[in-house]
């Protein structure tokens, strides 16, 4: 039994994991919130107090930190007592704090694969360059290190668990769909930092086909998904940590990720592309001012906190699988649907930030009461699913399934609660 | 007769103005390019010299100016003994210029209205702002100053002179309508300073319609013309100069000003424009730099003197002109084609520089023949417009005009060579 978690990070992400682990600090404990800024997590630790999340009475504190810093990230885990780490700070950190973990033998979560700043959509598969070169040590050493335990990756992946175990008897492809149906009522604006955001979409696209790492642009390829609630939605071939677990770890033979986008997100992308003004290269004004374009386009779009309070409509991420069960060919859609003015009411963060945010904090738990505590490094499809998805269902982000193929509206109709009733 | 020419100014038009000039020194004497970098002068000068361009040996000499220094301007011109200024520098500049020449005696041509930095769109008539003010002035001191002397305003006000004197009793309506029909195979670029042309498009559009003011937003009108050779152009109703004289001057009761726009074009600056990235106020990045942000788009867009050398297509810009001739409607349209290419193989410069610049130095000869030294501040289609369209068919602007309506297919095999045959 592990207890007292410290949180890395105080953006969205890390506002709506802080939320779900008060208002659940009777199984976790204490908690610690802990990044550069230290206005930011006493931001943080007021939201919680304003909406009166904790549980039970316990302790609540923001801590300056920079997690770059080995010695004061283990110096401060072992200052708080902390035995649970949840990153979700810059993809820049993970393999400090992990390091720390590792050090401390604190358990480590994380919702977003590492990334180095000066290289985008390296070899896959993507863990192999970082996170797998740990792995010996951590099972050595016996620490819990749960990698991409958010949304996607994260719930995705346990949904790929529950079907390869329940469902099938083979199973021939994977595709995650990532649609954000919501509105946030302004002219463009992204969902998360636009520096991150736009950095994912510049490189190239890689997906498992076949059995083998195929390579595409981004945009290049497109298909239009009939879904539950959200309807006929448009989503692109998109390279994400988890095609590049599930390929390896459960070896099936065709692992894909769609991410939904407007016409409108797109158009403007590629002016702003093509302009050059998403470039990380710093340009000089006539006047001789030097500016990275990149930073200055961050600067005019809207702080993606600022949409939470008026962004209305769902978000529908989920796992289309088929395959083979008792000789016959089947398909099961397993999905969350998430309400975006629902997660600003729970927590006071838009959806997208909230069904990254949940699992991480769900994990943690399952880490505390041993379901999930297995002394090595893992991914969430090496884990038990039900627990995690029940876990989930009472914490705000209830999974639906829908059973068949091709008749889409019949299989709505007929699309019901998954696991808790 | 008056001689010796002072160039201000020393962008793309500038230089198609030099070389004019030189070209035809036999009648205007020494010429001098005179702006705030001297540089760019001495690139000019070596421009005309590597193509030896001047007709017989004479004086070509580079100056640094700062044209707003009212005294320094009065110096230059005495010093120089020109003449005949002409005005091609910055749009902010023209009051100052015609202080000098008023002082002076010299004679004042431009090519472009004057323009406060602080104001866009401003009252129309937009003459009577600044302009009309000096007229009185320009009368008692007998100074020749012909305004707007360049393609629109200038060659298409000299077509509306035309049309109303020869083609029709009485005329209704005057469409100017500009096309740039080539390709500078960009992404995006535009013809001139970004900064200026994208002024020009964020305010309001005046137009004369019913012998009345109407005020509409840029892009809300657009309409699809056929035109000889360039085909079927999409054009929108924008705001320009020659709207706000030909429409006093000539009493005529709709006069319209219509610019050839691609959809791609307006896309990119939609995109730009909302997301706030054509705005003149200063923003801050995250680490505290501060630029605005249209200087940074100016920044990222190509140099559009380096589009010249692999320009293609043309330029199309004329006057479709209705009204009644001996009891009958008919309709006429007075136009130029000018080639990019030709333009850059003759000065160097591309077509949209060479349409503006090529009259300027052709208004200047008129002066110096005497045509059109009338000694008071004048607009083209108040002079005798067939001496003007005679010389430019001969400096490679040649006019053309098609009669009747409707059938235009018909029309275009029917037109010919306008003047000169």
């Amino acid at each position: 039994m592990k207890k007292h978690v410290l949180i890395i990070g105080a953006g969205g992400v890390a506002n709506v994991v802080a939320h779900k682990c008060a208002q659940n600090n009777d199984v976790l404990g204490d908690i610690h919130v802990a990044s550069r800024t230290l206005g930011k997590c006493e931001a943080i630790v007021a939201s919680v107090v304003r909406k009166t999340a904790l549980k039970t009475a316990g302790k609540l504190q923001a801590h300056a930190l920079d997690a770059t810093d080995l010695e004061a990230t283990k110096a401060l885990i072992e200052r708080t007592g902390a035995r649970i780490v949840i990153n979700v700070g810059s993809a820049f950190l993970n393999m400090s704090v992990l390091s720390a973990c590792i050090a401390t033998g604190a358990a480590y979560i994380d919702t977003a694969i590492h990334e180095d700043p000066l290289k985008i959509c390296e070899t896959p598969p993507w863990y192999a360059n970082y996170e797998w070169k740990r792995r010996e040590e951590c099972r050595q050493r016996k620490v819990t290190a749960i990698l991409g335990a958010g949304f996607d990756p994260g719930v995705v992946n346990a949904y790929a668990r529950l079907a390869f175990d329940e469902y099938f008897d083979r199973v021939d492809s994977i595709d995650i769909i990532d649609i954000n149906a919501g509105c946030h009522g302004r002219y463009f604006a992204t969902n998360f930092d636009p520096e991150i955001n736009f950095r994912e979409f510049t490189g190239q696209v890689w997906s498992w086909q076949d059995r083998r790492w195929v390579s595409n642009k981004m945009f290049e390829v497109g298909r239009e998904w009939d879904l539950p609630v959200v309807g006929r939605q448009k989503a692109y071939l998109t390279g994400h940590d988890e095609v590049h677990s599930l390929s390896q770890i459960l070896k099936v033979p065709n692992v894909r990720f769609w991410m939904g986008f407007g016409d409108h997100y797109i158009n403007v992308f590629t002016v702003l592309k093509n302009l050059g003004l998403l470039s990380e290269q710093p340009i000089k004004t006539a006047e001789g001012v030097e500016v990275v374009p990149l930073k200055v386009v961050k600067a005019v779009l809207p702080d993606p906190s600022s949409l939470a309070p008026s962004y209305t409509g769902l978000t529908c991420i989920g796992d289309l699988i088929k395959g083979v069960k008792d000789g016959r060919e089947c398909e099961v859609f397993i999905y969350n649907l998430a309400d975006h003015r629902e997660a600003f009411e729970d927590v006071g963060s838009q959806g997208i930030s909230y069904t990254a945010g949940v699992p991480a904090a769900a994990a943690a738990m399952l880490i505390a009461r041993g379901d999930w505590d297995v002394g090595e490094m893992t991914h969430v499809e090496e884990l038990p699913p039900l627990p995690f998805l029940q876990l989930l269902d009472r914490m705000g982000l209830p999974s639906r399934i829908r059973q068949g193929k091709i008749d889409q509206e019949l299989l709505d109709a007929r699309s019901e609660r998954l696991l808790t009733e």
